[in-house]
């Protein structure tokens, strides 16, 4: 099976760039095909159904984008908050070079899918779960450094995180700017680092 | 024209519905004219095309929720950050009896439609930030009621309000659950409203 692991690999890559540009709807079976050089016939031989498909390449995404998320924020030669900054840092710069399109293939497929029935809403649920517990871990660290308060409750915030950074992204996409991430970074770094004022009075 | 603008009306209310439950682009023509009970041929003599009816539609859904947004954030009758904590409170109760399905249309077409040319986008951010400018207005009023900090930008908090909140859709649509809601309503109140050890301090 390894030729047809590698023709799957195929369809699912050319899968995954087309339905980040057009959506998981109006991507039809026969432009992945035509565009990973497949014939048209073989598509079922890899997968039951374009929902099977579907599903996979949520996972194929959440992987691809906790591979960058675990670079990041689980690099323990930088300091927990400095990887946050690197990680969004990374996707402004990302963004700027695409053109401020596309966004993040989770969160278009979140709001594509999230009502198309339990197989997707479930694996998109636990693809963001995943990506969230990236943020979680590193936070937990920056308390442990002392970088954010004790008080802060971790997972909330790295759920706050999430959903500003999404939030953002969907901004940026409609005004073909940066500045929703840049503002966004700014008020996210005075949340999880409140005035300096509490240290003194300490 | 009377009955005529009754026709657009019908069709736009009928396409609002089918587009917020399927997305812009898996929503056909036929099946928007057929539920809003208008012959087939019809539809060009109110819309010169899809786009132009697309367009119209981010029109319908944004003087909607601006509606709800003026409703709550302009009700001076109420403390500014009680009227953001109403409006809140007012979108968790309307997605927990819809089943944590839909979600905001504007922010649905952001990610569909944000990469489909300038009038979309461009459309789609004026949306956005009439919809950013009712949050701003509340902040402006919460600082001078000394409910928040002085030193708050209240346009860039007005953004990250709006970018928590469509994140939080977004996670609430795939996990099904008010839970992400909960938690980003209790994060941007913290972060409104920071520790009261600053006032003391003063």
């Amino acid at each position: 099976m390894a030729s047809g692991g590698g023709v799957k690999e195929n369809i699912i890559r050319k899968g995954a760039e087309l339905v980040h540009a057009r959506g998981y709807t109006a991507t039809g079976l026969q432009d992945i095909l035509a565009g990973a050089g497949v014939p048209k016939g073989s598509f079922y031989f890899y997968f039951k159904s374009k929902e099977d498909f579907g599903i996979e390449l949520i996972d194929y995404y959440a992987g691809f984008i906790s591979g960058i998320f675990t670079r990041y924020l689980r690099d323990d030669k930088i300091s927990p908050l400095k990887r946050i900054d690197n990680l969004l840092g990374f996707y402004m710069s990302f963004f700027r070079k695409s053109g401020y399109r596309l966004g993040c293939p989770i969160g278009n497929l979140s709001l594509e899918l999230g009502d198309a029935g339990n197989r997707f809403h479930e694996k998109l649920n636990d693809a963001i779960e995943g990506l969230i517990a990236h943020l979680e871990f590193c936070l937990d660290e920056a308390k442990t450094a002392g970088e954010i308060p004790d008080s802060m409750d971790t997972k909330s915030a790295a759920w706050f995180i999430f959903h500003g950074f999404e939030g953002a992204i969907m901004h940026m996409k409609a005004a073909k700017s940066a500045e929703p991430l840049r503002v966004f970074k700014s008020c996210i770094f005075g949340y999880l680092q409140p005035p300096r004022v509490q240290t003194r009075i300490k």
